[in-house]
């Protein structure tokens, strides 16, 4: 029967395989359908936990712990499997006790090599869309009837008043917009507290040439995608316009111009009391669950340099940067050659300052253009749109890869772009640039994963450090500040009107210590990297990122972020935690590891 | 063969001889692959004009007049064809000298029956769309350059100060906004002038209680359609931040709380001049094209009955009713059963205070639950989605039944409507309300395509009636107004604290006459209506709304609007138009109707 043998048919009875051994609760047989060499990647279904198995030991525990309340069943193959290179690919559904859920499965000769689960809804408590969708108006008459207007204006004035939301969210920039949008849907009583007035500021207060460097088909929100017609790289003001737009129609209680004073858990309450002062009247608000949406990041590392209190020059990190227009004429250095260290000396040189880069570390530089056609092309790019993979199908089979395998695809395609960009290299290095790809070779989105620093992509400023426009000073640390100068540790001095600061972020955990306590940011360690063992992301080895989007080790504190996939992706899963707490639906949590030391 | 007997073959075969015949010139073979019945409809595509030709010899004049310019060709048939009811269906593609295009073909017996031809992009000017979208950023570096915000904020300041818009579009509802969007894409310069202050608050100012009566499918914006969790029927506060929100994000230059005060056209220059007030500030502008997107009406009608100016109580058009409140307890006299006329009417019982509807004339009133299921499901449904039908090619099918075909599908349709709910009636009926489906029986749809007027989708006011809770004076004229009363023909009266004329808007005409003048108002003639000789809507026949998204008798000018699907669709159709003279691509206009008189 030629059936048997298409991919589909051995995908199929792969899945009813491994699902009658689960059914029948036969741990060994439903491990016996994996390799050795295996990788189970969950979100939420089976450990309610961001979580990848690495091997048949990992699973079979996994399983042992799991399986009675899980109840998976209703395993199905979706659309037809395909054949790549010897793997037999293919897309699933299921369902488990309490939700619905969609899979990913490669198989290699007939087993089992990497597997997702990830749960989409639910059971009783889906999103209310198509023709499920609300009415909008009770059709026949009602006294004293108020309208949508006057319903959403009186909960928006009793919304954490005289009445609690059941989460809140601080940090109102592209991660709590998108996971505030999801609670919505779901029913989450949820207020979202932002430091600036209003949505979107976080990215019109950047400096004034930034521009998103992912492009378009990787950036969309939830639920309402942007028009065709949408720039390929998004400029600050205009994305900005767009989270502005975007939070008004989907309704967030939105608390703009509101900073966080501290928050608290009374874990016998089950109850968070957390301090906000809105727009200078304190507030006082306790809600059930807490989540960080203040970006991966800390707040801005301002490093001190001995002598930089006599500089009479002027001193500002990145975050303060807005444009170069008072800078024209001045002479710049700018520490860092990161991201923000790039984009900020480009735009000093339009502005006709004179500007030195003071590169204190190697890093790792993709030209735009290149990473465009080999990294994105296949999963968020207009061929891929074409090909008929949705922005949810690419986000799955991101993230079907576990970290394990990440070097095995990134080292090759790292080395094709510097095969392909030989020249471009060749001359950064000429002028003295430091670039590498990674102590592992794995490049860009490994440095993303690992340390979310240390990286460029190139959109014009690798050119002008070539060119010798934007002048370099690399392999030197600084000794000091001089009165109107900075100080190397090689002897060499140079002079400076302005020193800006590129040098970064502090850690989430900063906030969560100060806002919080010291002790909570013990408890839950450090943050994201996945504990690869390079350079700042040490060990031990975790497979996923340290307290993202999952269950920390402290009860109903949650942390969500992320560049624009990710925040779009996992906001779905922090949303269907959040709304499984609230509706006391049993959520056992498999696998939560010890903090790692912050 | 089989294939030769697929509804395909025979579509491709149908169209494959019809395109040869128009290559070769050939009229008469053309026209011979028409049945005797027929009907050909051409948006833009050879006629440059909205146009429906009758019968073969409209077919074969229109063909002899247009062929030699629009030399069309590249048919080809669009996915299956489809079989219903002994006709076959089928989409094609085609393309004309100036442009491409799809269409739709109905064959009874081999021969064509309708025929729908419509043009959806003009060569060389494409939207930039897809893979064709712009970069958003211009990679490497540029001394001086701006960045998105402060271009955009250039261009604001200069567009209708020291640089002129092609365009000027007088109204920024719905329809003003779809057609600047659209404008924007085609890159026509244009400026929007609307009276109140904000976008969307042409909704936001009518009553309280109004929500949209068509449902969500129907009455998507183009290019950014409403999220899958869109309640039904939108609320209009809600529908107010969506245009909002739409009008920011499509960047359209729109200039709130601006009046137009006049515009005169210089025919030699080919421009007009338009004086507005914005916000206090006169201001003169010079468009080449000048649209009226100020709704299908013209002023409220406020009817002055005797006595009125003796009436000591409050006296109101429903365009000045915001809600109830003020009225608790009041006796209100609600002139008028149309739309607004029930629903405030409704809204006031819901105020409590004491209502009766005067009914002057009979009234087609359809349940909506009975609409939605019986006369949306076919095109604008969440059964139409699934089956595949977006919402363009739903458009295009509403546009592909000629007018003279209307009451063949909507007789039938409301005999089914007054068969199912033949209780509803009997109830509506003993309570003394007249109602009809129309002098011939074609319903709801054909009377707003005829007089825009008369007719009530009932969510609850119906209900009231029956009941006897909204109290009805049905059947007699308005003999005069007494200090605090209203007096019928009839010898009786009522008293009334408050009148409320619900008495609908008077035509467009009224606003050309007093923005432009009353010589180019009497050129341009009547509006809206089609010419089924029914009441309100003489003839001579016609066949097309007249003057709407079409060349008229007044150059440079045009009229855009009608319900959400209307400015939709047609927008499109207005803006290639407008493009395509922006272009100096030829637009030799076909069948331009004299004026009927006004």
């Amino acid at each position: 029967m030629t059936s048997k043998q298409s991919p589909t048919a051995r995908a199929g009875a792969w899945l009813a395989a491994f699902g009658d051994a689960l059914e029948a609760g036969d741990i060994a047989a439903a491990v016996d359908r994996f390799q050795d060499d295996c990788y189970w990647r969950d979100l939420l279904s089976f450990t309610w936990n961001v979580k990848t198995l690495e091997g048949k030991d990992d699973v079979a525990a996994m399983l042992r712990a799991t399986l009675a309340d899980a109840r998976p069943g209703a395993w199905a193959i979706e659309g037809e499997a395909t054949e790549n290179g010897g793997a037999v690919e293919a897309w699933f559904t299921f369902e488990t006790a309490a939700a619905r859920g969609r899979g990913h499965l490669r198989l290699k000769d007939g087993l089992c090599w990497t597997l997702l689960t990830t749960m989409t809804e639910l059971k009783g408590h889906e999103e209310r869309t198509g023709e499920n969708r609300i009415n909008g108006v009770r059709h026949g008459a009602e006294k004293g009837r108020r309208n949508w207007l006057e319903r959403k204006t009186a909960d928006e004035a009793e919304l954490g008043h005289s009445r609690q939301p059941y989460c809140l969210i601080i940090g109102g920039g592209q991660g709590g917009i998108a996971l505030g949008a999801r609670l919505r849907r779901l029913g989450v009583p949820t207020i979202i507290v932002e430091q600036n007035a209003r949505p979107g500021d976080s990215w019109r207060n950047r400096y004034r040439s930034l521009v998103l460097h992912d492009p378009v088909w990787y950036d969309h929100m939830p639920y309402l995608p942007f028009p065709d017609d949408w720039p390929v790289f998004t400029p600050k003001d205009k994305f900005g316009d767009w989270l502005e737009m975007y939070a008004k129609v989907m309704e967030l209680n939105y608390w703009g111009s509101t900073e966080c004073l501290g928050a608290s858990y009374d874990a016998a309450a089950a109850e968070w009391t957390v301090t906000v002062n809105r727009d200078g009247t304190e507030t006082t608000l306790r809600p059930r669950q807490l989540v960080f949406a203040t970006g991966a990041y800390g707040y801005p590392k301002d490093i001190k340099f001995p002598g930089a209190e006599a500089f009479t020059g002027a001193t500002l990190h990145t975050s303060a940067y807005v444009g170069g227009e008072a800078f024209a004429g001045k002479t710049c250095i700018v520490i860092g050659s990161g991201s923000s260290g790039h984009d900020v000396a480009a735009d000093l040189w339009e502005h006709g300052a004179d500007v030195t880069m003071v590169q204190r570390a190697s890093t790792v530089v993709v030209r735009s253009e290149t990473l465009m056609e080999l990294g994105f092309a296949d999963l968020y790019s207009e061929p891929a749109v074409q090909r008929g993979i949705t922005t949810e199908m690419a986000d799955l089979l991101f993230a079907s890869m576990p970290f394990r395998l990440m070097p095995s695809t990134q080292i090759p395609l790292h080395e094709e772009i510097a095969k392909r960009d030989a020249a471009f290299y060749e001359r950064l290095g000429a002028a003295g640039f430091r670039y590498d790809f990674g102590e592992d070779g794995a490049g860009l989105m490994a440095k993303a994963l690992r340390t979310a620093s240390g990286y460029y992509i190139d959109v014009g400023a690798s050119g002008l450090i070539a060119d010798g426009e934007i002048k370099l000073k690399s392999g030197v640390g600084i000794a000091g500040i001089g009165e109107r100068s900075v100080r190397f540790d090689d002897g060499t001095e140079l002079p400076a009107d302005v020193i800006i600061h590129a040098t970064g972020y502090g850690s989430m955990d900063e906030m969560v210590a100060r806002l919080i306590s010291p002790e909570v940011a013990d408890k839950v360690g450090r943050f994201w990297g996945y504990g690869s063992g390079t350079n700042g992301d040490p060990g031990p080895w975790e497979g996923e990122l340290r307290n993202m989007w999952k269950p920390t080790n402290q009860e109903a504190l949650w942390f969500h972020g992320g560049n624009l996939a990710l925040s779009r992706h996992y906001s779905l899963y922090v949303s269907l935690q959040i709304k499984a707490r609230m509706e006391n639906i049993p959520t056992p949590v498999h696998g939560l590891p010890p903090a790692a030391a912050r």
